[in-house]
């Protein structure tokens, strides 16, 4: 919720114009890679994405938070080219039932079975990298919110619901011109 | 080269259907991601892409070729997801050096200072994903034309010409059947 970790204004626009990511995961020294919808926090320089427990991608950043993302178009020129690079780690914010009536009146605490996340599911012998805070139910039913806000169809799918929290971001906008890059670090990292 | 490398047919078309990939590598336990402009070899399961030495991807996947790429549409239902994800390994076929003059007659020999990899270049501790196989000269200046008859725009750029050798695809498409997917994997792998 500080402004410290406010992200540059074009970064903050690519990624809110955006919705799919390339996540990417890491085991035993090899990478793997999955698509995700995801959604910005305002004011958190983090994403929300949701994911079913049994992708391998999900045991993987169980077992190893640390994750890597890109988003970009697809011109087909190179002068074209806009995209995000970004790394970050991950952590779980509770499980979403899915529903089967999606007509139904929405109400958070009935509609979805969240169980909230404890530190001990994230323990790794990797490194500190799992996120020692705990979030409340509240934080967790309103970023629930957040998503399922943008992806309704989140409700009928369900799945978990993971935050991103973002490290270093790189943008770049051959756009603006070739090979301009712009570097966001979250402070302390 | 041999039919067992050939890839499904809806594989193999989305993957000629698009020309931008995320691409994973990883060190340290931590993934790294960037986005490459691929072009697809025909029946050799392998995509072709080219990269600066200096770059951060280049550094991790010369340590350790183990890679993972994803290629996706961005539609706005989950009803109309299309896409690939894949792992594989690295190998370099060589530099191309930058033209300053693009017109110029196409000489691939006198245009292109290509430097044949050598294995030495990719011992690694990680495994023995290295690639064994030497590209003799011809081989990598036919594949450097398939990429630049494809990206005109390298020639002007320059970089190194990486190999990404396919093991493992799961194509998704859920405008086919929700949920529907399609794994490919190579043979001895």
């Amino acid at each position: 919720m500080s402004g410290a970790f406010e992200l540059p204004g074009p970064i903050a626009a690519f990624i809110a114009d955006h919705h799919v990511m390339a996540l990417a995961t890491t085991r035993n020294h090899r990478p793997y890679q999955c698509s995700v919808y995801y959604v910005p926090i305002p004011d958190e320089a983090a994403l929300l994405f949701m994911s079913a427990e049994q992708t391998r991608h999900v045991q993987e950043l169980r077992a190893n938070p640390h994750v890597a993302g890109a988003i970009h178009v697809e011109p087909e020129r190179v002068a074209n080219i806009q995209g995000v690079q970004l790394t970050g780690t991950v952590v779980c914010l509770g499980q979403l039932t899915a529903m089967e009536n999606s007509d139904s009146s929405f109400n958070m605490n009935s509609v979805f079975n969240i169980e909230v996340a404890t530190n001990s599911e994230y323990y790794s012998e990797i490194d500190s990298a799992f996120e020692q805070r705990t979030f409340n139910e509240t934080e967790a039913l309103e970023k629930a919110s957040l998503y399922l806000d943008r992806f309704p169809e989140g409700r009928r799918i369900g799945g978990s619901l993971f935050q991103l929290r973002l490290d270093w971001i790189k943008y770049t906008d051959n756009r603006i011109r070739f090979g301009f890059k712009q570097i966001w670090q979250r402070e302390g990292t």
